[in-house]
């Protein structure tokens, strides 16, 4: 499998160019709406005096880092703001991969593209670790595919694509391995706001010099074009992570910076929870139709992904397309996330749709 | 000389903690005011249906990267946008020492810090070549300096910090001498509205695979906290270029390529010739307050730099520190562009105030 270039960009052309009425179920998009404070707050900024328009500190404007380090209990000074969890990952990959304590990366199988073409292009060497059929990910496996090679463990929960919400006991052993052999765990928490199951743990949860958590407000506030992001970071890996961050980006985009703190600040907790539950209702309307065609699917306990398999019929780029031509429905193939699935389609819930494609996808598989 | 963490950021910090008045003169940061239409873009765009919030491509949005295109007579498909010429210098960098045809990166001296510091970080070695007096550099000794070890040639032009400007056949010859070793001319020239001298020469000018301009509007604009910027890359190199782009930040924030879109499309080409001329008027008086302080200066031929130097007091980080607090004005130290210019200070013209600063250090020095 090429994970040198994630494949979502490619699937969204390919359905964009298609001359029928397509669903568009590929990319993590968000079809619903910012949060109003969102949009007070690039006004607002709008306005600013020259010296608003300026680069802000390189670790971030300091009002979104206390924001954020007061909603996840850490201190400011662990707080880096990103270019969307895109850069934070890649920081953190970075790192480890610098540190010398080895080269090879413990990835989940299915495993989120970006992740395994990060791998590559940072001189890694992947080792996967394949979940069981609920997505869940065996912290024994884990710790018998490390060694004193082990540099990073990177996993995402809730998961794409698999749906699946780690449980605590994971998270704390995923630490514990990560520090028994020197290695860095990085838990990417983009989903943390879509949990159904009520079992998310973050990684902040264990104090360790060896967990790198990264998030951003793409999925939460409705933003993936913003790229606001942001890096939580032990104290002693700190200022490699800033000094890469520097040489990277300098800095991250002021204007969205400042949207996403008065987004913070003014957004009622309402707001995340009638999000979440519109997202829980169209995959139960997705699922039932799915159901009724017949099809095997897994119910997502977090993210707002759909995996959904059809007899006879694997999930490669090729039956990606005959599905966007012939059926009118726009997934991501299940092989671009590993060789597990590479029978399964990816269904993202972004689309007010969903229950009418998984319809179109009955008709045509009946 | 450590470069892996420029020192902008810390004298900024220590001049904003000075107790007493101090005119700040340590960053790019332009202070006049930004084109209306900027502030129009970034409105417009806070209205936007909510797929307008979400992912542009990863090249960059299209309407921009045309605008680009046309402007700079490239094909579009020569235009990744990223995030401020830093990241393109970045991206550029990395691809060239990923190209298996050496580690050796030619810089000047002085040097702009953050190639130094991205050397390092990318593991490539510095080798550098001094500029004459006036800025200048001879491409003869890039010649001398260059070798199949040779991955990289990064040069600024207008210069930042000696204001040079590089004449057409400087900029041909390391077109040249990059083609002669397979090795990558990146040519910065997010100075090139700042020409005072109507000398300057895009590397553009040069069809070759082997050079790389990079670019922003962060000067331009005024508005270096919006991190917009692109590279124009060679077809043959574009594919690889795009991956990296995308597994390190996998786009670049969309408001801020929105209001410079706009503001591109609408802003009369009296905006830059003003401010141009602001600056021309700028530097005039502020050299000639160090005329009548007997320092010695150069006159920058572009850029918004002026190097100076004060008889028995060189440029160290703590005699910086001494003139913030005894002086009221903040400069770069020249030691922090290389070990040619440690005798000097970087003084950006980027506040109304320059010539009430020379006064200030003709004061503190007389």
């Amino acid at each position: 499998m090429d994970y040198e270039r994630p494949q979502f960009f490619r699937v969204m052309q390919y359905a964009d160019a298609a001359e029928r009425d397509v669903v568009d179920m590929v990319s993590g998009n968000p079809d619903w709406e910012p949060p109003g404070a969102l949009r007070d707050g690039l006004i607002e900024y709008a306005d600013s005096d020259p010296a608003g328009f300026q680069y802000p500190a390189s670790e971030g404007l300091l009002e979104l880092r206390e924001e954020i380090a007061a909603r996840r209990n850490v201190s400011v000074e662990q707080v880096l703001i990103t270019n969307g969890a895109g850069e934070a990952n890649h920081l953190a990959m970075a790192e480890g991969l610098t540190r010398g304590t080895g080269d090879e990366v413990i990835l989940t199988d299915p495993v989120y593209p970006y992740y395994a073409g990060r791998t590559n292009l940072l001189g890694g060497r992947a080792r996967y670790v394949a979940v069981d059929d609920d997505g869940q990910l065996d912290s024994a496996a884990v710790r018998e595919a490390a060694s004193d090679e082990t540099a990073l463990i990177v996993v995402n929960s809730p998961n794409n694509p698999t749906g699946a919400v780690y449980p605590e006991e994971t998270v704390r052993e995923l630490v514990a391995i990560a520090e028994e052999y020197d290695a860095l765990l990085v838990s990417d928490e983009v989903y943390d706001h879509f949990d159904y199951s009520g079992t998310f743990t973050s990684a902040l949860a264990v104090d360790s010099d060896h967990r790198i958590v990264t998030n951003a407000f793409s999925k939460s506030l409705a933003i993936t074009g913003f790229r606001v992001g942001y890096a939580i970071v032990p104290e002693p890996l700190m200022d490699g992570f800033r000094t890469r961050h520097m040489l990277t980006n300098v800095t991250s985009s002021r204007p969205a910076q400042y949207a996403v703190w008065r987004a913070l600040r003014e957004t009622p907790p309402d707001y995340y929870a009638e999000n979440r539950e519109m997202l829980r209702e169209r995959i139960g309307a997705f699922t039932d139709a799915l159901d009724a065609a017949g099809a095997e699917y897994t119910s997502p306990e977090g993210s707002f992904y759909v995996m959904a398999r059809f007899p006879g019929f694997s999930g490669t780029m090729e039956n990606v397309e005959r599905l966007i031509d012939e059926a009118g429905v726009a997934g991501m193939p299940g092989a671009a996330f590993g060789e597990s699935r590479a029978d399964w389609f990816r269904f993202a819930l972004v689309t007010p749709r969903a229950a009418d494609a998984a319809e179109r996808l009955a008709d045509y598989f009946e």
